[in-house]
């Protein structure tokens, strides 16, 4: 398997997490996404959203959506689980993993602060308090959902983690105060301690760049 | 289990439509988005996010977000899958509804308008401008991905489906063309003459306002 990855994507992030947990190694190829490279013709063929993650089968098939590829490794490698089997936490984890994969996530991410700086001509300010605003509001929700123990559902990590890290890790660089959020910090804190959170950790990555142009 | 819904979200149509895909009968709280119910404290108690739909269960647990939702019925009551059980297929049909999900509905809805009117002082064609870009773009990259047969992967409704049918509805409402999607067109033309999709059409609900004003 081939993943078309790129160190500080949140959802890229996301996968590797996934895959650390499982065990599995994969081939990477990176697609630098603010040299636009997600762009090309040759990647727009693998993946038509223009977005990273997409994760190449042995057969060719081309799987996207971070939400999507850890549901099929999840069903292919079913051990350690990553959705819980019982269908009501299996609920309640996959709420969290879209809470912020649907209404934090997309409205923070790179194409859309292109298209608010080029397109609707705003200035770094109020692209940098848009985004602020959606990610605060939206911790502010799952903090009011998760109980710790000591990952949010449970002594396991699931999707719920694998979202909550890559989350965290984008608010701290976007400068929102976590104070306000002691459970989600409590999860943090346990995550930043695992071995495949670790190793999936962006500045982790061979393609992380040491001074990193801010956004 | 009672169902809080909204005629016009396109997450509370998701919903709708898998219900009555499976035949399942709930009771519905309607909650008038525009008037502001999903701020009272008696709502943020069912959901800190402050969205439809949510989904209370008879032991009173609440499920929110709509593709969570729809996973737990489909593992509670597995006839007619949502999910292929196919893990590629499924993998599939996940990513058409994460791409609506993920990249087309949160940056289109009713909460990210009022935002970028309130908040950053963008006029109303700015903000529809906004929408259609996000819209188009989206439906431009699943265009490139499904085959219809005639729904989006074979020959009955899946979670792409659920997904796609409310936001043609939202496409045309804002004002998308999608005279360059001809395959999108045609899986929505067969949702429209499938009872499921029919009954939950947003025209059909009971909380449904005769003159809607714009958006």
């Amino acid at each position: 398997m081939i993943l078309y990855d790129y160190w500080r994507s949140s959802a890229a992030y996301r996968v590797r997490i996934a895959l650390a947990l499982k065990g599995l190694v994969v081939e990477r190829r990176f697609v630098h996404l603010r040299d636009g490279a997600q762009k090309t013709p040759a990647y727009r063929r693998k993946n038509p959203q223009q977005l990273v993650p997409a994760l190449e089968l042995d057969d060719g098939s081309v799987l996207t959506q971070s939400l999507a590829i850890i549901d099929y490794v999840d069903a292919i490698h079913p051990d350690p689980r990553l959705a819980p089997s019982d269908a009501l936490l299996a609920a309640r984890a996959r709420a969290v993993a879209l809470a912020i994969a649907c209404d934090i996530h997309p409205l923070a991410n790179l194409r859309v602060a292109d298209f608010m700086r080029d397109e609707l001509k705003l200035d770094e300010d109020r692209i940098a308090g848009w985004r602020r605003h959606w990610i605060a509001s939206g911790l502010e929700a799952i903090e009011a959902t998760i109980e710790p123990a000591p990952f949010c559902f449970g002594s396991a990590p699931t999707i719920a983690d694998i979202c909550l890290a890559p989350q965290v890790f984008s608010a701290e660089r976007f400068g929102v105060p976590l104070e306000p959020f002691p459970k989600i910090r409590s999860v943090s804190a346990i995550c930043a301690a695992h071995p495949a959170f670790v190793a999936a950790h962006p500045f982790k990555q061979p393609d992380a760049e040491a001074t990193a142009p801010a956004p």
